[in-house]
């Protein structure tokens, strides 16, 4: 393909093999460890400086020259200066005509200015072709070898050829390189390395603010309560007892929260009968932080198997089961098997089990590498049905659990019920409504809106 | 390099920061919500329609045109109409040469064309550059804006540039444009959005039948045979004793599975002398599953663990060891330390756990991230080495966990044998078989026929 | 963008959709597997050999001519032949101006030559545009077609054009083409197949040396001891009671020993006054194997879990308990709760879930797929703050797992310390020194020498 071009590269003299100089304008601390690493990399590297005389700092195999003079050295000029100063290239508008400048600057603020740097650097010089890239890499990471953080490279430029150029010396560097396209992306980019899990603060603090909740709560019924009416000391529980009460209490109401905004668009789109219309903005912004709400979920969910399955190492279980049995067996008493018993232990723990065995399967679907190999269909069929599989084994595990108690007056203390009934409020709210959903009279209607039909069409936007 | 067009592009004012215009052929679920998706990126878009009449579920700042009138302001059109009605393109040949057409096409079957759409476009419309695109993304997800799937927009045509422009607008989107080549991968990109894990259906479907079998042989022999000879009620045993029986067995079933297509292909290998003759098509099938069935034994021996981690939470399981205990008691036995049994007991557990550490360590390997980053020599230690020593661990592990029981005639209820034993059966054929294969007589021609070379070069074909 | 090209292109007649004729220069394993593919993919094949005699092994489809004939044929030629045959193009220079050479070939040991074999064929064939590529998949993955390992194959060289020509290729043969740059890669990509997992070489030795000696230290301890002293036979503690010792102090260990050399590297930077001069080679190597020396850790930390939640199920301890239950009842003994007893017990365990459950943490962000999804902040915080807080845990762990024990006599048997106690030197150093770094007179010029000041700058290289 493209036999033209093709033809006028054979003729020209093949000599990419020797590199090309790169210029880099300013010798900070950024500065000097990426000429470091391009030297390194076999390329002829030259400083652009206010001042030229060469200090001990600058790697030895670099010259350092005028602004004008470095540029004139090389195509490819890397500004490692900060935005404020980007002025004094205004002068050089002609020498950098033609020039690749690559901005690697960064804000200290997400959105700190209007524009992205590198838009604004390309305003600035407007003969120049301004590539962004290398903002996502640290100093230090670059000068210490130690790149054990992600080694790509987000470049963006709205020269092609330009973006190659640069391209290729992130690749001699070590470093992955990722085209984001047009120079538009610049500002995306820049705000890339100054986030810190945006996504995952709503999840945290839900979280962090339900589990002082219930362990407060757990603590008045299981250690306040036994103090105060029975003078007993069970303040360990703060240990194990408790943190197992709260973790899958935590774990079912999120995961339950993470299919439930799925069950409100559903109703807000049969009630108004589209999809064209917006949701509520509440609505968009905890439908798109449902995955890190079902992880945490999952993080509590874990925690509860490993509390559950230390139990029997326990010292005081192991206190308690061998007082039982002693005294049982002073008492001359033999128990038989209690059936019942038997059947409600056996299947609350198998529900369980199946239960947290979906919900992991449903955690690794959602690692990147595993859900880039699976298309649409297969996604949706792992994380809606699979998904509502787990919520209903979840939910079943829970009731189980409680088994006879839930009427039994003994489990309410100062009036307070179990803590996890508390815990079965959602859940059974959002099996309930998905499963009124389910009925034809509303997956039709739903189904037809779904694919773009309107009840009054005159309402869309 | 390349210094020529470089020049040019440097003289050529650069207009690519104000957008093109994009034109939308079709009005309908997917043409609207792509179009949506692509102003709010910035882009101009014109629709172009049968009737040129605005509708209300048009995005506002789009404008709607007849076919001809769009397709001539804008170089990028994209076809989100049915292939049924591509024929209506024919006559506007004329005003589609050069431009670039962007088929977003789905079929409802697989392979359901002998070409695909995307191909049948470019015969339609020969003088345009015709790009597979976005057939893999949602209408749903577009306009939802919770792309929690892949991002990914699998793009293929014969035309480079075209597909450059393609790309760049699948960025602005926010998703992840994969050059997939020419536009002969249309087909396998038309295929992919259908699928619905192609590979898993086979392992899972034995898995099935298996766990079928396994389930009414462990039925009978701990649930039935007791309560017909014995009385006794053991329904309970359903949720967790008799899953626990059949998931270890299916592990190793499926584990050792895994390896036997390799030893019949050397095998085959050995007796025909040659590499060079296609494997019978079941074993073709069979090798290309193995990676499935790996994973599925997995699951049975993460299920298995699971299970059994719970024995000593059960309620049975405490109230027969308290009355075992309070039975011993009363009649002031004290045993001493049985140091067979204990042996036996903790060499079994040991090989289980490190059977099944080393087995969720080939699970580790199989994600695609970890072995994207492996080459092939310590792809094969890892799955080959480690992989037989993990079938010799479990395999060991199953017969110390038999002990002394094989020749028991108790443990053989109505000429049943314990369900464990079936299990052995096909893991120590592949071991037995294995370890003949590793004798230097048969490693050593084996070795060389992988090689290359051939016993009787008039076989081949 | 473009333009220009983009209009020489609409003028040049479409032809890539038949594809063009590819030529193999040897008929060896490695050329007749890849040929066999390339025919399938839908490619026009010439092999070009000594002998022009079609052989059986040969592909049908594929022509055999001379090296001369064959290279006139297609504009691609693949150079399936090894490195010391190369010297045979020499006279075919000016039939090969102009072409792609594609170098497959791989070296036996790790930089074998000075310069790469695809740098060597450049060298060889001046007029020619030699790519490397297809070096990292073996022969008998082609021809098996079960490509199970990485589907990645590395491509370099200095000519865009002709990359993007030997891409295609790749593509269309259902492999992923990974652009690396210019030739100077290539010899990067020759020795990639031939590691073993190099950086895993020095964790998996050391940890294999310490489990060595702690081996024998415990069962000096815990079996020879009790044999000689109280001729009790406890060999069966070589199944999962020793491991179970060894595991977690190799696991807190190497913990310690992945936060070790960022602690000395601190310590020497602050000595020094500057960053700008490069650590000690031990120090550089052991920081860059500081990821493998944390999941060599969390595979002995899930060992030990593993383990651990065993022992219920040991029939030693169940003997252990059933005992010491029978002859409690036989005394008619009932101990009440030891209250201190419960809190250290429930304590020691609810901190090492929460280690474990953090390492597992770590575990996951340090999947490639996982942590190239993450900025360089986000990692940071993880591996750095949540890594200490791990670290922190684990060593209270095993603090509080200690107990009032540290002090007894009765646990130094032979003056031998319990094994766990020396597990403790190392994390306890560590946090000592991290929590001294911390001190803001020494953070603060810390801080101040990572951002490039100096405290002599003539001290600088």
């Amino acid at each position: 393909m493209n036999k033209n071009s093709s033809n006028i590269m054979a003729l020209a003299p093949n000599t990419s093999n020797k590199r090309e100089t790169v210029c880099i304008f300013g010798t900070g601390d950024f500065g000097r460890a990426l000429g470091h690493k391009i030297i390194q990399a076999g390329y002829p590297l030259v400083f652009g400086s206010r001042s030229t005389q060469t200090s001990s700092l600058i790697p030895k195999d670099a010259e350092v020259l005028s602004h004008a003079e470095a540029a004139q050295k090389a195509a490819i000029i890397i500004i490692a200066i900060q935005r404020q100063h980007y002025n004094f290239l205004t002068p050089l508008a002609e020498t950098l005509r033609g020039k690749v400048l690559v901005d690697v600057s960064n804000n200290l603020k997400i959105n700190q200015y209007p524009e992205s740097n590198a838009e604004y650097l390309a305003q600035l010089v407007p003969g120049a072709k301004v590539v962004k890239a290398f903002n996502t890499v640290s100093a230090w990471a670059l000068q210490s070898g130690t790149l054990d953080a992600s080694r790509q490279v987000f470049v963006c430029g709205d020269d092609m050829e330009a973006k190659q150029m640069v391209m290729d010396i992130v690749r001699a560097l070590g470093l992955t390189p990722l085209d984001q396209g047009s120079l538009l992306a610049a500002q995306e980019i820049e705000n890339y390395p100054l986030q810190l899990f945006p996504m995952w603060k709503f999840p945290i603090l839900l979280s962090l603010g339900l589990t002082a909740f219930f362990f407060f709560y757990c603590l008045t019924r299981d250690v306040i309560y036994p103090y105060v009416y029975e003078n007993k000391d069970f303040s360990f529980f703060i240990a194990i007892s408790i943190p197992n009460r709260i973790c899958p209490i935590l774990a079912l109401i999120l995961l339950a929260l993470v299919y439930l905004p799925g069950v409100l668009a559903a109703i807000i789109q049969l009630y108004r009968g589209t999809k064209y219309r917006r949701f509520p903005d509440w609505l968009d912004k905890w439908m798109l932080c449902r995955k890190q709400l079902g992880l945490v979920a999952l993080a509590f969910a874990s925690l509860h198997v490993l509390y559950t399955l230390v139990i029997p190492i326990r010292s005081f279980v192991r206190w308690r089961i061998s007082s039982q049995t002693i005294s049982q067996a002073l008492n001359n008493e033999t128990e038989p098997l209690n059936n019942t018993n038997a059947w409600l232990s056996d299947s609350y723990l198998a529900l369980g089990i199946l239960g947290f065995f979906l919900f992991v399967l449903l955690g690794i679907t959602s690692l990147p590498s595993v859900s880039n190999n699976v298309n649409w269909r297969e996604f949706r069929f792992v994380q809606s049905k699979l998904g509502y599989v787990t919520l209903v084994l979840c939910t079943a595990h829970t009731l189980v659990f409680g088994g006879s108690r839930f009427l039994s007056p003994s489990s309410y203390r100062w009036y307070l019920p179990n803590a996890y009934m508390l815990s079965l409020i959602v859940p059974c709210i959002v099996l309930v409504v998905k499963f009124v959903l389910i009925f034809p009279c509303l997956d039709k209607p739903l189904t037809r809106i779904r694919q773009g039909w309107e009840r009054n069409p005159q309402y869309s936007e």
